[in-house]
């Protein structure tokens, strides 16, 4: 019960959020979350310790300032905010940046921590990636293919967590019927848990450090423990040299309210 | 002789902090440290070098600061206070957080860090778990289940230990049959020390970049020295990817005890 | 049509500074890209937290310091710029330093780390390689030596990748044949890409703890990421003992528009 | 010649402390050495670059303040102190406790980390571990037992180097027998260096994430250096996954010299 | 042309340094150089921020205090010194120092960093090690003892490189044969560079996280990378846990012009 109650309020922050208003122009974000080719970037920021002796005043202006330019840059990146802070070490939020030019990203980024509260940001990590269309499932058996297309179930997922993928050279050496091979297996495990954790994949090969940038939302953490273990007990876990390191779990929360916290 | 009494004195400060009285509405903290689908976060601390700056009047009035917030999120969470400083490098002392939404953990967590002390803590370390029944106890032999109802000898246990543990791929992949048979070694292994380490165990795959977080307590730390190299000798040792790094060796302590340390 | 008009602009603040004019008696720039036995140094750096304490009047004369000492230099190195900021953790943006003689490169940048800029900024990674002609082309059959002399596509290349390489034992103790074999599949797989991505490789075996160096330019990060994949699907990539880490990924820009930026 | 003379002075020192004078009720220290089930924690310290600023009179009473914890302390702990600075990075000196308890050690440490200059400690490094009897000694033949009774040299010792070790899956899950043939190998390789190194051993599997803190005293480091390679030649190396990692080596030094040097 | 008188300069100011004239009575450098059973220890500093916040007279009056201990400590240390900024991120000079006891290698440099300008240095790496007579020699054939009689060029070295080395267990315990063998192949790569590369080796097993510190001096790094490359392909090469990691990259400077550029 009581959990129900803070998921509606997270929800409504969220919704606050990340739909500002039919009056906004900005760009179509629901188009950009579906595209491929579309650039995305995680930007994981710790304030310093400095930032808390500004006083209050300081501060307010400071949110300000950022909410301005979340605003100017409406036009090319669409953004979603996340806090961190005391479930991961070394951060406190992280913003997540989606646009069809790598560019645009980083232009919003400068301006962002060219801002007041953006001085006092230490930058923990950045993953940089790109969205494409499906590489696995056109092998899938219909069967499976159908499975895939469960809608998630309805309501609100304040939990997010991002997972950085790095494969070894033995996984993208190996053969495409081998991958579609373990490609299947994977899929097959994660068909339980379609209606309650929803996904998204980015690939980051070249772009950063890492092959694949996997992104979760859910509100029943359990249920997304159990997946993850459910995928390593697949045999392409084998070619994982790094899954997570660092893992980010957070939850959703609009900006305003990631600015409220930092300004208390 | 003197043991005992340095013992003694310890526990005293335990059970003032862990049982603050039938008046107190909070959480029903024993059901949470029993039931499974409860969510724990430890999170560690450091104190940073400005904090010592403060005088002693703002450290007094800071630590009043923490105990309200120990206090307002009663309803929600559930906490225990650990000592690291002097035994563990970059970490001071650690909160174990236990509740029924992680969301609980992180906003008691985001307010700890909101208050006067918290701006001048350093998160070293942050993991994630969440509790669960047994996994293996069903396929062990009757003695061997007998033996793990044995009760831990009474008396105050004042040391805790931390070890965070990442499973290899192997493991994951290894059949219900060979993880079974090498669950009942490591059980054998641990019948010894059942009287004098009590231990807990917190499912992590996804909420961290560990699989488990092992949580233990004991009076006797020769024994739990004992326990653990009696766990290196079995063969699922082979498949800890990770065990410790950091291994987190403190002794419980009230929260009043350690702000008294942090307020001198 | 936005993204082109972003390169356009893009594109032309890298010209202006690249080609400074035709009074410039500076080093040959052209033939040093060109040249074999010419060392190259990547450094990058961040600038520290009290950077952003300066004023406005203080921030603008330490820029007209930095412009004077690329100039000074100018006889002896020939620089490139680029803006990392937003797009890397832990690195604003970086100098690629090309001369005849290390030493140039050197006195360069403790001519620049002594300016007022330069004492703010924290020097996060350095690369040193040298130019040498192609190893393998030699060896691969002609056909697909033809079509590496494929000219890229012309307009700007905004985006600029940075992947250090490190070989492990067993590619340098391949025999000569094997290494070529390897190359060979290897070159292939980047033909499809000649077009759009631009490539530079440095050898850096003991003048730094990498084996290579490699630098890319292009417009499309859709076509750098398929590149890299395609590289990581050939055997070569089982002896690529570290590859990345950092991969530097920024965008050229000149130094009076990095100079802005860190001035605001 | 010169080289003795420095060792006398040293060794004066090290009397001067280790030795307070017969009428110090202190803790058995001699016993407490030779014991097991003994605690060990070795404390390692760099001071920060605010002490420096301190002016002489505010070190002067700084140093003052130490020393009184120590004596406070040696009821429960016997102390060693050791100076690092100039040969290991990050480290100026480090405190080898001892007692009976580990709370005992911690208890000390959080009073010295509570004084002034405690205040301005980074603790770089903890090792903790407990003594206990010889694992392998029973095993070895007639002679090898005969030759580890070898006397050390009489004569100062001013040289002490910490290496922690930790051992892989495979050394645990050998075999009392295997393990036995390999530490004969061992030890046959220590014997030509019994009379010029001391050495003590620590277990530390559970207390710390290691195995053993292996713990010499020399005045010829060349000696401790053939000897170091010595045990690098026998096949109980291959079973070595952290050997040093940090190592530490140090001169002892009385407290008084160490907090000299820091009080300049 | 230019690229002579450069290194002119450099060698003129390392004469000046190394060779202070006949009046001075301190250790025999020469001999040091040449000796074994000599310590050798490898000081890495870098300086911080608050370093150029001193005003232009009081870095000038801390330089003097500098080349006051490295005068006082002139009876028991030879002293080199080489500039790393520009070319090493975190380093910005590093002192080799050599004795005949590891104690007054420690003496030097306490009393270095006691001084003003030592309480500014951060002390990134050190390495400690001891010169031996050499291994394999004896085993090679007389063809290649000869051409190791090769002198090297006339002419100043500007250039040096620090290489630590550790080996993996499955080196030390090869029988003498096998590595005499494989270093038989390791010389044979080495021959082509005896006139432009000159080395010198440290043993540190022991002294340090290291089992050998190599030393070059050369003034042409692209011989230099040509030799690394060459040792990388000899099967030795197998055996190196690390090689590098840091690998310092510098230029010989006399403690004048280190000075001097820490003190515009």
């Amino acid at each position: 019960m009581r959990g129900k109650a803070v998921f509606a309020i997270v929800a409504i922050g969220l919704l606050t959020w990340c739909w500002p208003g039919a009056t906004h122009a900005g760009v179509d974000k629901e188009k950009l979350l579906k595209d491929t080719g579309v650039y995305g970037t995680f930007a994981v920021f710790k304030v310093d310790e400095d930032w808390w002796k500004l006083d209050k005043a300081a501060r307010a202006s400071a949110a300000a300032e950022v909410k301005a330019v979340f605003q100017k840059h409406g036009d090319t990146v669409a953004t979603d905010t996340y806090l961190l802070r005391g479930l991961v070490e070394k951060a406190d939020f992280f913003v997540r940046v989606h646009s069809t030019e790598m560019l645009h990203n980083q232009n919003f980024l400068v301006d962002l921590m060219g801002t007041t509260l953006g001085k006092h940001l230490v930058n923990t990590y950045t993953f940089n990636g790109i969205t494409k269309g499906p590489n696995y499932v056109p092998s899938l058996p219909d069967d499976l293919k159908a499975a895939l297309k469960t809608p998630p179930d309805p309501g609100p997922k304040p939990y997010a967590i991002v997972v950085p993928v790095r494969k070894d050279a033995e996984w993208w050496i190996t053969g495409q019927d081998g991958k579609n091979a373990m490609m299947k297996e994977h899929t097959e495990a994660t068909t339980a848990y379609l209606k309650t954790v929803k996904r998204k994949l980015y690939h980051a090969s070249g772009l950063d450090d890492l092959d694949f940038i996997t992104y979760f939302e859910t509100a029943k953490l359990d249920d997304f423990n159990n997946l993850i273990i459910a995928l390593e007990r697949v045999k392409e876990n084998r070619h994982n040299r790094q899954f997570g390191n660092p893992t980010l779990l957070g939850t959703i929360r609009p900006l305003d309210e990631i600015l409220e916290i930092l300004s208390r």
